[in-house]
């Protein structure tokens, strides 16, 4: 029996600092994670906090992809979560570690949706 | 040493099918779940699928929540992530429970960010 969705929580850790806190950076960077996964991108919601941190959500006809910016520790909160056999969101996952510059990672996949019923 | 974000991962199982494709009670539902914890509403995207379901998040200045639903499941993937003490994220866990009919759930808390440093 599968699973309905893919989750994968990534924790980032020791990232470059500058670009945490530039919020078109991490826009362009999360829209591009979730083409290179091959997913439809349906909508979006970016915020720039004061006096730092960026939260940003991008839904995709697939799920979503969102994070979380905390720059003064260098650490990112990021989540893929994805249903259907159609994308590969281990690829956003890499190309968010290596955006984001991030040192230091833990990935951890959970699967969502599984159901008792056929 | 505390975590920088608390994130409930919810599984909603046996819902009211009929609410689960309706986007203006789900989209009207999660505003009033993030209320109810009391975060303050900073964006949302909702979008209803064809045939069936509906994807939607809401960006709160303490992170997001989100829900995921397959009416033709009864099931419902449900996230709430929040940072700050200010906020009480079980209260928003008890609403979408209660208001989407769910007659099992299963409720997993991650601590995000756990950082080396003080």
């Amino acid at each position: 029996m599968n699973a309905l969705g893919k989750h994968l929580l990534l924790e980032l850790k020791d990232c470059d600092k500058e670009v945490l806190n530039d919020v078109a950076f991490l826009r362009g960077t999360l829209l591009a994670a979730a083409v290179e996964a091959g997913a439809t991108v349906l909508g979006e919601s970016f915020h720039q906090f004061s006096p730092q941190g960026v939260s940003g959500v991008v839904v995709i006809a697939e799920s979503h992809l969102f994070i979380h910016t905390w720059p003064e520790y260098g650490y990112v909160a990021a989540d893929i979560f994805t249903c259907g056999d159609s994308v590969q969101p281990g690829k956003a996952a890499a190309m968010l570690i290596r955006k984001l510059g991030a040192k230091n990672h833990s990935l951890i996949e959970i699967q969502r949706g599984i159901l008792d019923t056929e």
